[in-house]
């Protein structure tokens, strides 16, 4: 990094505190990862992300900030209709997955798994932004539990194609994988419960 | 190690055994690690690693605390026939997490999701003997791509249930899972590809 001898901006100081956020949330975990090691990623005195963040709890939401809105990607799924939204909704996790945006996910996930809190706060956010959301939006009985199985699917999917990389699934196509996944999903959220 | 010159008793020699199978199999890989090159590690006869663990399997089972053995839990759920073997699957996946094993299978998961060496471990031993074995026995086509897919459907079900414990999936039955899920994965095993 050039030494200009000004200090960098708020704003760009607020990113790279992300940026080394995510890189070590995604290499230790979140209970391993210490602000002062992601202070020191970030070039900058450690005193400054509670400043920014209020706290390392602070620092993990803001920095694995769902990259895509919930807000705006369930309406967008469901604008089509109920029929083919499992195979929508598979496609879209994948492109989510391989673009730029994976990465974080990954860290997401590799902090989900390494401590309880991180996976409290993520249940936390996913009960409220996500399921929540398509739980209105469907209107269907046990809207909880329908989502909650869309989600067991969606998750392995992501753990065995991006995190332990089975063969098999890093070679299929999106497209491949939405017609296989896409029917499991659909008959989640709508088939009547027996 | 002190030389007390008398030879270890049983209970050590297995764990001496186990710790080295470890290195070992986290510096070479499952499949390329030998018997003789852990004995070695371990300081014994490598006569003795069959005579406590039957096999390389059997040691790496015990090594990473593998609950289960696939070479007697495949035939078993294969027995009745392929007709409602996704159900089946899913009804023994959950007993055995809802068991005393469900412990090492959360450590097995946590392990693979923080470390690249036990991800690409465990990636080649499912691939070899739980998959293997599957598609074997079932002798349809694109045999890795389906058991697979059954892989994603049951560790995100591990995940949501066991690691996030989301409420829906936590507070379900077995046999509510199984009901919802069995199908799915099924349908992985056996439907024609399209």
């Amino acid at each position: 990094m050039p030494r200009t001898g000004r200090r960098p901006g708020p704003a760009r100081t607020r990113e790279r505190i992300l940026g080394a956020a995510r890189t070590q949330f995604g290499r230790e975990g979140y209970d391993k990862a210490t602000l002062r090691e992601i202070a020191a990623g970030a070039g900058v005195d450690p005193a400054l992300i509670p400043h920014y963040f209020g706290s390392k709890e602070g620092v993990f939401l803001a920095a694995v900030e769902f990259p895509v809105d919930p807000a705006l990607f369930i309406p967008r799924l469901l604008e089509p209709g109920v029929e083919g939204l499992g195979e929508r909704l598979v496609t879209f996790f994948l492109e989510t997955w391989d673009s730029p945006a994976g990465s974080s996910l990954l860290a997401l996930i590799r902090s989900v798994v390494s401590s309880d809190l991180a996976a409290e706060l993520l249940r936390e956010f996913v009960t409220r932004e996500v399921l929540g959301r398509l739980a209105v939006a469907i209107q269907l009985d046990q809207p909880q539990l329908r989502a909650s199985l869309v989600a067991t699917q969606l998750v392995g999917l992501a753990m065995l194609r991006y995190v332990i990389k089975v063969e098999a699934l890093k070679s299929a196509s999106r497209e491949e994988l939405a017609g296989w996944i896409g029917p499991s999903i659909q008959r989640y959220l709508t088939e009547p419960v027996v």
